[in-house]
């Protein structure tokens, strides 16, 4: 059986055709080009769900954002330029395409993903580092979504009760210390002019900064394992690439701060999926009956 | 069916005979005497158990601390004088009474008491505000329990990276800012001298030291409501019966904190179960199969 798996985010659009193993048959990137609004939008997604070919039995989508998973409605899409409040999106694309849709938070999506195809463990977490921070909860081999899809928020865990405002409205979530906008305004500030996290990680004097983020996620990290004991803590999304530069002080921080119990046995790992997470999640989503 | 329960603490025994319903036929209280050290309190605890009468088909206990539940040893009770690392109470307590003995934390024993006899809902969060603070974590209708039973430590997280020792060895935990201790070091160092919580409960002056105690538990349940969305949340614990004084701050701080998805739906309840939570979550260890 086959599947169509799709990627929604802010700047580009992946889409993939692939079995409920993860063995992907074709790949496809286009720009989202969000300003034109969801129905232009809908419609590219369409589109290249059909130059895929193959005949899918359903499509998964990750979306950027909050869903209504009762009713496939987008509630709150806030990286894309519309922000998408209400819009039927499984109901569209199923009428366009023919088959079921659905559709889940892009991170809740990845972690369906990591657990299907990658580091896998009946109790895990994952975190994506990217322009947000993102998460999902594994429980006794079962994603936790709540009413929205929307149980794994680890990005907005507050570190800092008067921290930076967050995009979500908050002060001082994990996002506003640990995220790539983040990085690159302590990096900015640091060297007085602008630069990108790219440039700071080659930067010798940029390296506590990213200490400082690392120290940050370890801490809540070893939250979330004095809450859950989990066995795996996967870290995945366009920043966990940094490596040891920005996940070196994780592992000693959990040892640290999680003195109730040994966490010891927790794995901490990189995503095995890479930059495929986005629609290995969305692939995995579409194969597997959430309800 | 009648069960036994045990609610060991540093200071008195609780014990109860009761149904798998939660009705509770016989309850008497001593003084543990820790510093006799385990043999005298085993010895204790079993008379206690004969005492309450009754025929019970298995006996549970809750320990202030850690547990190997699958050898039924104590780990750590850092709250009795000789700490008993490696007391096989389990066996030491069916060797004398002739029935199972079934051993969890305090806390986690409490939750289960409150799950099935007092405030319930499929996935919820009890913390238990008292000398130290506590807690447990149910999902999907199940405790969750890790390796030593340890998943639940609601009161070690950070939320002050640079903050007070705690006693767990971590600094800046939940419990350097909510628990009995940490009230009254506060309310000491307000007023020049010695007070005790009962006493700043009456105190206008104090009343700045419930409210940050407060917002500090507020932002830590925010943090695991965006992490898990729960239905519920319980407050149980000798502090929780300052109500809100201690409690007020806990929704507007959750509704200013969670901002992902709007936490409205979750209840936040006091326990239902008062001073009876320990026993009454002994008896429903006693009576559960939690393998």
């Amino acid at each position: 059986m086959l599947y169509a798996a799709i990627d929604l985010g802010g700047t580009k659009i992946a889409g993939a055709l692939g079995t409920s193993d993860g063995d992907l048959l074709a790949e496809q990137t286009i720009p989202t080009e969000a300003a034109a609004g969801p129905d232009q939008v809908i419609g590219r997604i369409a589109a290249l769900v059909r130059s895929l070919g193959g005949a899918p039995a359903a499509l998964g989508i990750g979306v950027p954002g909050l869903v209504d998973r009762a009713t496939g409605q987008t509630l709150f899409l806030p990286n894309l330029a519309t922000q998408w409040r209400g819009v039927p999106l499984a109901a569209r694309l199923t009428a366009e395409l023919g088959i079921p849709v659905r559709i889940l938070n892009d991170a809740r999506a990845a972690t369906l993903g990591e657990f299907r195809f990658g580091h896998s463990a009946p109790n895990m977490l994952l975190y994506t580092l990217g322009t947000g921070v993102g998460g999902g909860v594994v429980v006794d081999g079962r994603l936790r979504l709540g009413p929205f899809g929307a149980a794994g928020e680890l990005g907005h865990q507050t570190m800092e009760p008067n921290g930076e405002l967050c995009n979500c409205g908050s002060r001082g979530c994990l996002e506003t210390l640990v995220s790539g906008p983040a990085l690159a305004r302590a990096g900015t500030a640091l060297l007085g002019q602008p630069v990108t996290v790219a440039e700071m990680a080659e930067l010798p004097e940029c390296r506590p900064l990213f200490t400082r983020a690392g120290e940050y996620l370890g801490i809540a990290v070893a939250n979330m394992i004095s809450a859950l004991h989990p066995d795996l803590v996967v870290f995945g999304g366009g920043l966990s690439t940094l490596g040891d530069l920005l996940l070196g002080p994780v592992p000693p921080t959990v040892a640290a701060r999680v003195r109730m119990f040994s966490p010891a046995a927790v794995r901490l790992e990189r995503s095995a999926l890479g930059e495929k997470a986005g629609v290995l999640g969305a692939l995995a989503l579409a194969s597997l009956d959430l309800t």
